[in-house]
């Protein structure tokens, strides 16, 4: 069929991470995929549902290790792995592939920025040059003609949609802004350590990195862009008791004579027909619920009490629109394919 | 479009409560469906994000009351209304509809025990002698005829799928079969009262309606069916911290010489071919949590260390496979769709 | 026995909410007093553990109404009843009482300020001229003195206490003060809101009451007392799917020549000796989770990477530190008691 | 003064568990207790508040290795190291040292049982010998005079209590008696595995070590000495999205002529004047959250709609009366002292 001559074969690199597992839920519904190859060195030879038993009863590609892909029969790959070693794995691939990175690693176009915050030299600044940064409603021509997308970090995602045509538009001060961040435990991966154990993150709240995090220099690399001058921000993170969702609420000082209503005006005129972009009615304030488990970031404008000040909430659910989906997203735009393919869930609520 | 022409009108009656979101939630991706008319008396002549603001953004039609339906217009009914009340307006729809009646009012066939259980006379006798009880990979033929469908509790749903196949078969004793059921908090929908406030129903674990939990009756009504035998169950329900999910652990005696292979093979014989339906491999037991989300059942079947004894265990969405799914799974039969329209979500996890 | 002469009689209006419920929990292991009156007028003549089953088993009064209270034979009054109704009964009772209000009835000294966020005159002006504001730590003289003490709100409770010593130095500029606060669902109380069902509230996070929440004018009634000028802050609370704890984390500027480090110093140095209050080393970051069913008030402070910012974190659980048990430590000074009766609780983790 | 030459020198070995922590709460606030030793041999060296957050501020012993204590000095040890380790340490304790052991090396007085189990021989069967078994409530007499008390797991714990004296009265049939546990994740320690992840182990459920799980030979053990006949159980745990609590909900066949009630009754009757137990008033039944922190197990018995049968329901904390609060009642008793010491706390609900 017609279709099914057009399907790419794709391959996820790092299947065994969460982001990793909802790669396969989403793209196992996108009509123009064939999800061929699934990578993870730790379980390789293993099906995928002994890692992810929801992902069992469907029909899946057994896990392989990196160095036993044919990548000749591939035509895109998703790269899920771990910081620092992706570089030299995405520096290794056949010109042909085009690739959506999810990790940290083509972020951050000044290479001592990336090793000021990763702490070693970058090994592939040839492709970092040129790596687009892939938040996809703000730099969607640029993600159209790229081989190499580097997909931003949750935070980053959050953070960048609420504010950039802020201050684009000059309608806020570039400092102070102030981000208070709320991330579900997802946000932390799937790794083994104290802070993820279900006793030590259920029933309390705690800041963390605060001051450091690596999310960071990627939100002022992308502000810096667009106020034309450096930019330098407050962002402190916080682990919630909860499984996905991510909420940053951001606080700004206005210039003379703009209001909240014309921040909430120049969002909307900023994403006037994104799919998957909302901008809430005056007075709402997004909840991460609402928006669980679909490609969907909503934001909403709320005036503060003190004058020339305005709260601006962005809501996404972490391991879609700050991952997977937008992942897929930029997948579809390099493709040439309908914008919105394998991204139509609605949020799952309760 | 060919396709638009098929289109059903159909109509969500109650669509104020956690199962019409998610009837909304599975609809609106649903090909064959133009979501036409839902109804909310109490909240008549609001946008539905009004109430559920995760279905805010799509284009849906705003709450009516049920006395301003246009009936004509329409071609399929959900009732996802309370008992008692559904069967009223249930017996006075147009001969024209046929209905997935998602309440309890059409589940029991004996008048009698219906007013044992539910505290008055049934009031639309007829209907009920004539309503088909829809738990759909068990009763697939009546299905597709019938007018007007009996959609099944959540728990019925899980623990009829789970044993319903081992006693027709006669693998086990019809007594004692006991199941100790597990529910997360949207199971009790959307009600306000003091159980089911966050407060009261997180980080902890409790026993409620013990011996008398009105899906008792509709389990052993389609026991004895089963059983060509009066069959008595013990069900105990729990509620536990969470939004979705339900498991059903059930305790039952093997006849001599059978084994919790045997119920294994009996269950997966039933249940081939069937598309929501897992019977996991021997030694792996089902977590609510892989099917969060999907219409799937997963059952698993682990020997105990009694002898002749055996752990049946199901595993279900309750608002799913234990509600709207099942509905909808119901509609596609009655409608000579594929059954499956509508229903491809893969789990959310985590 | 000599300690039971001195035991002070004590009543409990309004113990049908978790704020009295925390009350009892904390009464019954004090030493010096004889919980003798319980009210809660809907739940009048039923046992505490019909609205309360975890305190069962203990041998409490029944509950009765407000207008059945012999006042003769007591000597304390806790009185945690709902704002606006508290005032009239609280003008009500004889001289001899003295009495901890939680409500915030008498928080706001301004009859004014009263009257535009609470929608109507004050109808108990001269108490309110007389009232103490309980933020023991900071007013300790003035509650030992006084018959009328109004227990601080639970926000404002953690807010103060980790700002009001750095505006009375002088440390930091009084705008912009930004306090991102978070909050358990308990904060809430019990009333049957769809808000605090548990599948509104699991599972994810918003912000709520954003520019308009009442413990605003509160907090900056007692900061603009410190800072001897009108203070004016911005402060959005968020709610979080736990129990209990409220994390505030305050944004502020420093001074010239001030750092995070004098900041921690003048914490340390306001709060030498306080029992319950311990200001973290340098680098650490408080969690709710540590505070938990403690009186204890935790703080952190953290550079900002931002040139003259500073980060400052306060954690309580907000029904001890943040309602009863601050409550309890009033009545100690108030009745000539060691501070700390009652209050010995260790935080219980997990 | 007089209280301190009473009081005792105290160790808790393997001070870095969750078992360890709550031992700390609880003695740090027993009267006649002196916490002079804290293991823990990965983190020897470090305050304790390096591992569990929640005891900072407090005055407590550094952690030290195990070769490095002082055994002289001290009076009574609470061990809590893994099970396997446990038995060639508690062997080579000097004998003036009377211990509480909470692992679950000295539980089962047979040897071949106990290797079946746990996959070796035991190395110190002389002691598993002599070692009581401290189910307290049922086996006081004992416990006041033993060196060394096997402290029963948490499940053990809320089982036998519930059906011990059903059986020792022969009120009950010892086949079937069936077991569907449930338990909050703080039951599984803190170990780094998967599962005990928050987003593996939040929003579902599922069963765990059906038909395997080494709590089984323990309460089969002790209803075996209680019915004087070999007794053999279904058990089947299942992990809730909690930190604390753990439900067993038991299925009994009543004899000829029994009843629900007369189960009750012999529950109030074996259970009068304890100080901890609590039978429920009929139709009633216990909750986890109800108990959450104390030391108080909960019971409820509710009559099955089928013949003949019963519902018994058991709630406890398991790090409490499942563990640490139950070790501390057994020192009381060994110690002569009030057996209530430091065991006062009243739940913490919500």
């Amino acid at each position: 069929m017609s279709v099914d001559q057009q399907k790419a074969a794709i391959a996820i690199l790092g299947a065994s991470g969460y982001t990793g597992a909802d790669l396969v839920r989403l793209l196992l519904r996108h009509p123009q995929v064939d999800l061929r190859v699934l990578t993870a060195d730790r379980h390789a030879g293993k099906p995928l549902d002994d890692v992810f038993p929801h992902l069992g009863g469907l029909d899946l590609p057994s896990l392989v290790r990196i160095d036993e892909v044919d990548w000749s029969a591939l035509g895109f790959v998703f790269c899920a792995l771990p910081h620092g070693t992706t570089q030299d794995i995405i520096a290794s691939l056949p010109p042909h592939l085009r690739i959506v990175d999810l990790s940290a690693d083509f972020r951050l176009r000044d290479p001592q920025t990336y090793a000021e915050w990763y702490g070693h030299e970058h090994r592939a600044i040839g492709l970092q040059a040129v790596a687009v940064y892939g938040l996809t409603e703000l730099n969607r021509a640029a993600v159209r003609g790229a081989r190499l997308v580097a997909n931003p970090g949750c935070y980053p995602t959050a953070a960048l949609l609420a504010t950039v045509p802020l201050v684009k538009r000059g309608l806020i001060a570039v400092d102070p802004i102030i981000m208070d961040a709320k991330s579900g435990v997802s946000g932390a991966g799937r790794s083994l350590k104290d802070a993820n154990l279900f006793c030590e993150a259920a029933e309390g709240v705690h800041a963390y990195g605060v001051g450091r995090h690596r999310h960071m220099p990627e939100i002022e690399q992308e502000l810096s862009v667009a106020a034309g001058q450096p930019v330098r921000i407050s962002f402190t993170p916080h682990l919630l008791p909860m499984n996905r969702g991510e909420l940053i609420t951001t606080y700004v000082r206005l210039i003379d004579g703009a209001s909240a209503d014309d921040l909430r005006t120049a969002l909307m005129e900023a994403y006037l027909g994104e799919p998957f972009i909302r901008v809430l009615p005056t007075g709402q304030s997004p909840s991460t619920r609402h928006v669980r488990g679909s490609n969907n970031c909503w934001l909403g404008v709320v005036p503060d009490r003190r004058d020339r000040s305005a709260i601006v909430i962005s809501a996404i659910d972490n391991l879609v629109k700050g991952s997977s989906g937008q992942a897929i997203h930029n997948m579809n735009l390099m493709m040439g394919w309908d914008e919105c393919l394998g991204l139509d869930q609605i949020a799952l609520f309760p």
